[in-house]
């Protein structure tokens, strides 16, 4: 067996590849030029009930939300605004259409991408998979493209979801509070990535994964090393929820510039600087520790 | 327990509806308006392994490559040119991901569009969901705006995959001949739909769930009858495969220049005229016999 991103490293490699400043597989979403010479972001993400979501502790609306969240997330990730979702829906006859579509729709009203496309078919488990498309104000912002010494910054507290998971597995579906809130109905910000943007951000990804993980592909790709010496805590959760639990799509970003990083997010929930970007890439230090080995989540294929 | 086109009509009555002339749910695919004025058109299409294909029969290279044509003909039957795919696949770990993508390769540099993106997760069968872009030279041909008097015409013969399945049932894996072939590796023509834009079509579908099924879609989207007198059986098809058998992927489209539509296919294989729209949208008639009533694949949801 080997993990999902050796296996997606493998089969990109039989891809054709695309005309640079075009971007294929690698990234939070792809950019490619229309025939006219527009620039169009695309993105998928697949949810499999069972797996993705435990529907003894949440509800099909949640998951047709997450699926749609998961998908504005990785525009946001490129500092890029969401446009039209197309949702193919695989599942068992006895699915209840209308409870997944609303929490769908709900979201597809709460980022202004409607939803214009897809498909319907019977499998025996549900599998929902929702194709975004969005639009570029500027240049991509890429996970590379940090520099040593810029700071590293993330839009939003950790661990919540992964907190609220634990919350709803031991009171059960009807937990109350932030945490299950956002395990439930995750908020990723379009606004924050274009903050992001105008401060002059030098890569970004969303931490879908997991802090450490995501970082770990910023870093990756960037080839640089990181130092990060603080990582805000969300309301109830642990420093393991917080490095590694996944699914909380906030932003993480690189900026050279403490100040143009304030000055952009005036409007917005005010962003963390959690760390600095190192010279030296093989130096990944989180809070005093090694990077973890094996902190995201990665499914498995021979 | 309803049919997949009423769960589809009972949802896309959920949805945002898009501003004309943007075309959402309901067509072979969606045609919006990007920010900057530009026309894209998306679809998507899942294949569901033992629901859309019997993998002891054909291979995941050939599943891999059906998902593509799937969407491809979705592309050509709105007269547009096919751009990119995102491909997503929900498999088990031991899932042969590179057979799969082999197949996927295959298609994608046949009808020149890369794989720019998607997403691999766990699950317990395979569902592999493929999202296509494309760009349109000139107006969409929708479903819609087929004329009482217009030809129906096809652009190939019908029932090849149907008879192909039958004899892969019969002689097993290594069955050869077209039929066969074309079950495994279906043939969709983008230039067969932009020759039929050329040709001044008034409306247009591909044949997927069948033809009677998807002229039944076309002449309920344009309030027209049918009267079909002619079926041109692909080699060794039924008559009842080439009627009511799926997954043929030819265009079915209505024109009102019978030589319009000769000249605009000189340099292809020529299409067939196989019957007139008609004035009384309750008259359907094929081959002398009323439209069957179930005539097509449909879903199951409650």
């Amino acid at each position: 067996m080997s993990g999902e991103f050796s296996a997606l490293a493998r089969l990109s490699a039989q891809l054709t590849a695309l005309e640079p400043p075009q971007i294929g597989i690698g990234d939070d979403a792809a950019v490619v030029r229309s025939p006219k010479g527009e620039w169009l972001v695309l993105a998928a993400d697949t949810v499999v009930a069972g797996v993705h979501a435990d529907l003894s502790l949440t509800d099909l609306d949640d998951l047709g939300w997450k699926a749609v969240a998961a998908n504005v997330s990785d525009i946001a990730a490129m500092g890029a605004c969401p446009s039209h979702l197309l949702v193919t829906v695989a599942g068992p006859p006895d699915t209840d259409l209308d409870l997944l579509y609303r929490g769908i729709t709900q979201a597809a009203a709460a980022w202004s991408c409607p939803v214009v496309g897809g498909d319907l078919a019977n499998a025996s488990i549900l599998v929902v998979t929702v194709t975004i498309t969005g639009s570029l104000p500027g240049p991509p912002i890429q996970r590379r493209g940090a520099h040593p010494g810029d700071g590293i910054w993330v839009t939003g507290a950790l661990g919540l979801s992964a907190a609220g998971l634990r919350e709803l597995r031991k009171v059960g579906k009807g937990a109350t509070g932030l945490a299950p809130d956002r395990h439930r109905r995750p908020q990723p910000s379009v606004a924050a990535g274009l903050a992001a943007r105008a401060a002059g951000a030098t890569a970004m990804i969303d931490v879908s994964d997991g802090l450490a993980a995501d970082l770990g592909h910023l870093a990756d790709a960037s080839g640089v090393g990181l130092a990060v010496d603080y990582v805000p805590l969300g309301e109830g959760a642990t420093e393991q929820e917080a490095i590694a639990g996944g699914e909380d799509y906030v932003l993480a970003f690189t900026a050279a510039d403490d100040a143009a990083v304030l000055h952009a997010f005036a409007a917005l929930p005010p962003p963390m600087r959690i760390g600095t970007c190192q010279g030296d890439p093989n130096l990944r230090r989180i809070l005093g520790r090694p990077f973890p080995q094996h902190a995201g989540w990665e499914h498995e294929w021979r």
